[in-house]
């Protein structure tokens, strides 16, 4: 039988784990594995650039889990700054070229895996491109925030654009760098992820932070100083001076070259896949990671979550799968944790908005608890919220606001969501119980105890 | 309709949530609820009394949830200091001892809750009712083995005997102290409640610490000086010093109320209940707390585990049945975690022994793994260990040993188990990711992935 060739498109947790699974289960003389890589680095964790940038971690080393030297070493051909500028599926090939030399080559595959991540939403404003506008996607990018925070001087001012995940990790990261700090939301609260009244709380905690939160604002331009860099973000609700703006906005999956090749994409423009991460329709291509869209096994819709826990997995079931095994992934339930200083946020299942849109009628139950037993040192508040099905009762979702030991909760709920649990159900379940670890009832637990009740009182 | 009686023997956590769930749910008019305690103290903490011993909390009033007059004032009469002695199921009534007057009297039931709690397995060894030798079950242990500690002197030397939960922390606690501790076990690890292998790690940290964990070895009397106080542990290895004992060997179901009325006992000695935790064949008797077996939902088997947190809910499932509801207490998937100093230890589900026990054909994964991403700060180690069902690759059990963050992990695996997930299934859980919460494989992820590995391979 001939060398197997499989390309992969995009060197980061997707593609590469894709990659070394798939040669720890098959030799360089049965497959020849070649991974393109536009950046310079390969599988590093973006998520890790906040706590960089917070100066809390070291970087760049720190967050590249594997070096391109560290792959070839394992029989993998990573090519470095080398864009895939066009797919063709029919004699199956991918044209590739040297960003350094400008040179470009097809190169054919058997089994191709497209990994090519996403990239931050930039909005096409006035200054948006200027010195001082930061984003926080790749570890150059991180490079150019570090530097420019190192640089800075005293009586600082950032100014930090969107809060979602990055927005409010990114607010953390500035104050942590003694840099006075301004939100600017276009929606009416941070963390759109979740319920309003949840969002609530995290404003009320940022704000007691001393983080000036700004929501229901549009951005408008970037205003730049005599020299051309940033010196305030402009917006509808007026003008906020900025030493140092930062673009939070969220990513949009990277998938011109799918989309050129016709592939198929969601509504969010991701690539949809089967189960076993294969391209829908198509027998040999692959994608996984941020460029693809994952089944939501709550509501049933595919989804864009951009996330690199998601990203390994598929790698990993991708990796398999191209070398004849047999892996799937079967969905995610929207489990995301997060944290701006020591408030902790977690959600996972649907939103009230979200279920209102899959015509699911629920109740909902909000307790507060502690994270340890009230009378151990240490014991935080937490605030729970569960929505249930009404009727049946079924568990479809839970957010957390709370300090230490609160976010890492939602893994019981997430488990619950997988499992189709109702609430009454896991009122019962036989979660860890000792002083230093969880109040007698954990607030998972308190929380299904109220939603139980909800539903009961609701049929 | 009359007005019903409940009576409640026992009042901790099952009795008295018993009762306080029952009152909510019918008022003085149409439901009488009478308790009975022998000690001074209502729902109170005993998990909590090691860390009072520590001084990391202060006690007995933050031990104690409610007491007497609390309950009293939301219509529960409660009788302290007063035992019930006899039992007539026939006539529906109970004997109660005033224990300051010596006054018997029967009272009526319509309902009658036992929730008589555990007692300290104390053998039957020579000295052992010393001044010097302490229990920890019940706040008056606590306090005075609290007082004996803030009286000792310099050079202090303790001996635990026993190193199961109660064992291990209360070794903190002297260490806490200032004590040099050396813990006696019979068994050949301390925490027999893990696999060897597992207990194994528990001993070198706890040696680290400074502990003397002394295995394999019996206690034969307790030595006492001149004085008639504790001087020294006398075992089948020698003598150990001791200017303070701690007995930590475990609780045995106090059912000897219950075995006078012929009520129904399992292989522990515990009472054996429906799901509703109606007394096996009686109509009106409940039971629940450490005087009842709870089932095993892995094993299928009944088991005693005294823990506050199962008392906790058959209180509420009791309380909701005696007043016509309708709850149930399903099982437990054996569930535990705890700490000494700064491990932390955890398990759900079967261990190796025990599914040799039932029978079942098992693989097992170890892995070593952080709390947090590698590069984050305050990522601490932990091991895990998994087993899966051959074949099936359901899983049987999870066992945690590590620092900061690593128990309450479990709980994955207890929600899991619930649910009979298998290893492969639980690769793909949809957990909280975020570099300060979780690797980017959540440790328990790694497990599962190495644990299907090993059923694949075993197939």
């Amino acid at each position: 039988m001939a060398v197997q060739r499989l390309v992969v498109v995009g060197g980061d947790a997707a593609g590469m784990s894709a990659a070394s699974r798939a040669r720890r289960r098959r030799g360089p003389g049965e497959l020849e594995i070649t991974a393109f890589e536009r950046g310079r680095f390969t599988s590093y964790s973006a998520c890790g650039i906040p706590y960089w940038a917070g100066g809390v971690v070291d970087g760049p080393d720190a967050l590249i889990a594997r070096t391109p030297e560290e792959h070839r070493d394992r029989g993998i051909d990573v090519r470095m700054r080398t864009e895939v500028t066009g797919l063709d599926l029919e004699k199956q090939r991918v044209l590739a070229r040297d960003l350094e030399s400008g040179e470009e080559r097809w190169h054919g595959f058997d089994h191709l895996v497209l990994a090519t991540g996403a990239r931050p939403v930039r909005p096409p404003l006035e200054g948006i491109d200027a010195p001082g506008v930061h984003g926080v996607q790749t570890l150059e990018d991180g490079r150019a925030l570090v530097d420019a925070l190192n640089g800075g001087a005293a009586g600082r001012r950032a100014v930090v654009v969107g809060a979602g995940y990055i927005g409010v990790e990114m607010a953390e990261a500035l104050v942590l760098r003694g840099y006075a700090v301004t939100v600017v939301e276009r929606s009416s609260q941070p963390m759109a992820t979740l319920d309003p009244d949840m969002g609530g709380l995290v404003r009320d905690a940022m704000t007691a932070m001393g983080i000036d939160v700004v929501t229901d604002t549009e951005v408008t331009a970037v205003r730049t100083g005599p020299d051309g860099t940033a010196r305030a973000v402009a917006t509808d609700a007026g003008e906020f001076p900025a030493d140092v703006v930062v673009l939070g906005l969220g990513v949009r999956p990277e998938t011109t070259l799918a989309r050129e090749a016709d592939l198929p994409l969601g509504d969010s423009g991701g690539l949809l896949t089967d189960r076993s991460m294969r391209v829908r329709g198509h027998e040999n291509v692959w994608a996984g990671g941020d460029c693809a869209e994952v089944l939501d096994l709550v509501s049933g819709r595919t989804r864009h979550i951009a996330l690199g826990t998601h990203a390994n997995k598929h790698g990993q079931v991708i990796g398999t799968n191209v070398t004849g095994g047999r892996a799937t992934f079967p969905g995610v339930v929207g489990t995301a944790v997060s944290k701006v200083c020591d408030l902790e946020i977690a959600r996972t299942g649907l939103l009230e908005s979200q279920a209102r849109e899959e015509g699911l009628r629920y109740v909902t139950a909000t307790i507060e608890s502690t994270s340890r037993a009230g009378y151990y040192p240490g014991a935080r508040p937490m605030t729970v919220k569960m929505l249930a099905e009404h009727g049946t009762g079924r568990l479809l979702g839970v957010q957390i606001v709370g300090r230490e030991g609160a976010a890492k909760r939602v893994d019981v709920a997430a488990v619950a969501l997988t499992a189709g649990m109702t609430v009454d159900q896991m009122t019962s379940l036989d979660l860890g119980y000792a002083p230093p670890f969880s109040p007698v009832w954990d607030p998972v637990l308190v929380a299904a105890r109220r939603a139980a009740a909800e539903v009961a009182s609701a049929s």
